[in-house]
């Protein structure tokens, strides 16, 4: 959250602490693991309501209560926005709920995941179901490495590349700036689309305009799209739809939409048109404007 | 939130819990206002961020920087829906929040307010910027008394009833239950909708699902549609669109939210129609099943 978000445990409670004027607790009972990797410090914890939750620098990265919400989103939105998929880099994302959402369309056939820190899949894999399944998939290609270095060197290779970023500090920052934007633009293949997680318009307006003002530096289209997930600051979160070969509507599977809703939580054919219709106030974050003057 | 939220403040922090599971805090400075009514301890507090907050029984019922996405939905939303709107009531709504949102409706000539504890109205009036000139426009009318009984008194009246309650318990118990719902249902005039506010799906599932059978029992077309209000639990709200004449899709009057979307922070003509696709999870607690199994 633009650096303005710190968290940490105590009394049985992970309290997250935003802005100067928010927090968010969620009850947490064993510490199931942590550590100090090369890039952050790692942590695993149980939740009676929330099951395991993953903290980066103390700060929720997932509950398994709601990540369904940020990784239906994230994947499925625009995969069902290509047509016939093939190719899709994920960067960021070691926890694999991309990976996972990603291996349900049929006509994927590489899904490479360029994580720089492997000790977050490491840690996930032993806490999160769905991790060593994934990671087991013919389809998959786990590249421990840099994003920005690895779309450099992938010229016109990927249908879809997703940007599962933490937030825009720290190891991150890279992955803000219209330099990088530029080169993943160049390593879509024709009627390619960038997604990325694009934070809360409500309390980092000024974070969402940057972003987009970044953004359409590299791309011609660029859109964004809301879903609630409670567990993140304001329980508002934005994703930005960016290509340049067309908006988000120029092209939508529905059918594909409609069967792969039937193993979602959150994502269908409706949702997938409602969340890009935005609030007047997200408008305005979107357009750099302040929303709250 | 169905009995399961507390609140109340502590070192610079009204903190709110729920569900065992979760805590929502906003920093606030002063505390300008606390009394016990003959219903409901009623406070209202200065924050930096949120502004005035509005507190009833220790739990949030407003602050100044979110309360537009709960007044607009739940007013715009209906009103746009009916042809030419006359005679509004609210129930409840003693913040006057609602009043506000249907003053913008050139149609409206008659928009009744039935608060049942008038000190909600009288303290709002002395901390909210709005109440002063809303209850002083010619078409507002103040009834301080039992909203059951005034439905039951007025039958055939309404072009809309709104419903804007606290929470399934306490002084608003009875306006989640069908025997009101028969009531409002026939106090109603051709062409008439209810809307409701009823909680989060995300972590009242059971709530949502309870409603939407009490209110089928009275009306034969049930509708919900979803809001991102950051300062109530979860940050995803719920209300209800019931009607006898026809699904929420049955009129539109798009002018009319086009023109009302200019003094709005939230509601447009897009989001109107957005509002009604919902998360799969939303969808199983709405029919009663439980999402999290």
């Amino acid at each position: 959250m633009s650096g303005e978000m710190r968290g940490g445990r105590s009394e049985g409670w992970h309290i997250e602490e935003g802005f100067g004027a928010v927090r968010l607790g969620l009850r947490v009972s064993a510490l199931l693991h942590e550590e100090q990797s090369e890039y952050q410090k790692i942590a695993v914890c149980e939740s009676e309501f929330f099951g395991r939750i993953l903290f980066l620098d103390d700060l929720i990265m997932l509950t398994e209560r709601d990540e369904f919400v940020y990784h239906e989103m994230i994947t499925h939105v625009p995969l069902c926005g290509i047509k016939a998929p093939k190719r899709v880099l994920v960067i960021g994302g070691g926890d694999c709920g991309c990976l996972r959402e990603i291996l349900k369309h049929p006509s994927v056939e590489r899904a490479i995941l360029c994580e720089i820190d492997e000790r977050v899949t490491e840690v996930c894999k032993e806490h999160f179901p769905w991790v060593e399944k994934v990671t087991a998939d013919p389809r998959v290609e786990l590249a421990f490495a840099d994003g920005v270095a690895h779309v450099e060197e992938h010229p016109a290779e990927y249908d879809l590349v997703i940007v599962d970023s933490t937030d825009p500090i720290g190891p991150a920052v890279n992955l803000f700036r219209h330099e990088f934007y530029t080169r993943v633009a160049k390593c879509l293949r024709p009627g390619g689309v960038m997604v990325a997680q694009t934070e809360t318009p409500f309390y980092a307006p000024e974070v969402v305009g940057r972003i987009r003002a970044e953004l359409s530096t590299a791309f011609r289209f660029v859109d964004f799209f809301l879903g609630f997930i409670p567990t993140y600051p304001s329980g508002c979160w934005s994703w930005a739809y960016a290509s340049n070969d067309g908006p988000y509507d120029a092209y939508f599977d529905e059918l594909r939409a409609r069967e792969v809703a039937r193993s979602c939580r959150y994502y269908n054919p409706e949702i997938h048109r409602a969340a890009f219709s935005l609030p007047n106030f997200a408008r305005t974050a979107i357009n750099g404007e302040d929303p709250w003057k």
